[in-house]
């Protein structure tokens, strides 16, 4: 297993692809990051680093607040659209045909065609080179009603979301095994995998 | 697309399960984290958090380094078990079955079997609740040399990695299309998905 050295890129993988949407008084605009994670459980934290230069970077600096909605693979395209225009030239609301929605007291709009989005209140701006990194305390979750089971448990497996790897986008396939699965001699239970197929 | 309030809960997904090779001294050990990402382009910087009762949490905090070793599908059980079981009371690399691998110069050892290893040196500890977040800069990569095409170009879609996402592990699946593919007109190039098949 010889290795090369890649000197020191950003190749850590597979990331989210996530859009992240804001608002200043009227203005909304939204922006894809790779760069975004879940840095403490409770209270959960998460953060998002965008460049100075980025049309969004004024706005959720100023606003305070940020949403980060996850990604379906049928909407990858649009994702990449709203990642490779600037929010200066162009509404991507409209362009993207997405529907901003402000829940109650939510100073920032939903992407209402996202599966789950997550209302960030921004904690702090480190500034780390090329990117600024907002860490965030998450404020509220929401998640479309049809993927909650009967028993009120949230299946992400179903929202078919996709995951970017090194400058290509993905969809998330089968399904290996829960978290804790090395530990148990049980078989998997038939949960659907992201295809809603059983792999068992 | 009515939506449901999940309250605070962490579901940001996918996201990376890397195993975080450390050592201090004599001793090694492997963490599974999923809570981990890329936080700054150039340079280059990343980040893991870790609950301070983490075995590998004192160790990395008195070393000062880590190494991020991606996940293929294959390995996803061997990810698990590092993720579940203490390494105060198992050899995490003997139990595994992995080889440590330590390049010229560096004081913790990569995991041989992962595809790709990134070599950080931490730059600050965040305490941010149950976690602290460890900021790191990035020293050196390496990947595996069957990795690499004749251009010298990593081809990360040979490596097979798998995700997280809301408590299960999944393989990546179809490749959608490469960053930009929104902007352009061109048919994608039949570049292989993660199967190792073109979907063109």
């Amino acid at each position: 297993m010889a290795k090369r050295s890649l000197g020191r890129g950003a190749v850590l993988s597979p990331v989210p692809a996530v859009m992240v949407s804001c608002a200043l008084g009227e203005e909304t605009n939204i922006v894809t990051v790779a760069w975004c994670g879940t840095v403490c459980t409770k209270p959960s934290k998460t953060y998002i680093s965008l460049r100075p230069s980025r049309h969004s970077y004024g706005i959720i600096k100023e606003s305070g607040y940020f949403v980060i909605n996850l990604v379906p693979s049928a909407l990858a395209k649009k994702a990449d659209y709203c990642g490779t225009f600037t929010g200066a030239k162009v509404n991507k609301f409209e362009k993207c045909g997405f529907t901003p929605v402000y829940p109650e007291g939510c100073p920032v709009p939903l992407i209402a065609e996202c599966p789950v989005s997550i209302l960030c209140r921004v904690e702090q701006i480190l500034p780390l080179g090329s990117h600024d990194m907002f860490l965030a305390e998450v404020v509220e979750v929401f998640a479309e009603e049809a993927l909650f089971d009967s028993r009120g448990a949230l299946r992400l497996d179903k929202a078919g979301l996709c995951a970017y790897a090194h400058g290509s986008y993905y969809e998330l396939g089968k399904r290996i095994g829960a978290i804790g699965f090395s530990a148990t001699k049980k078989k998997p239970k038939g949960r659907p995998t992201q295809h809603g197929k059983s792999k068992n």
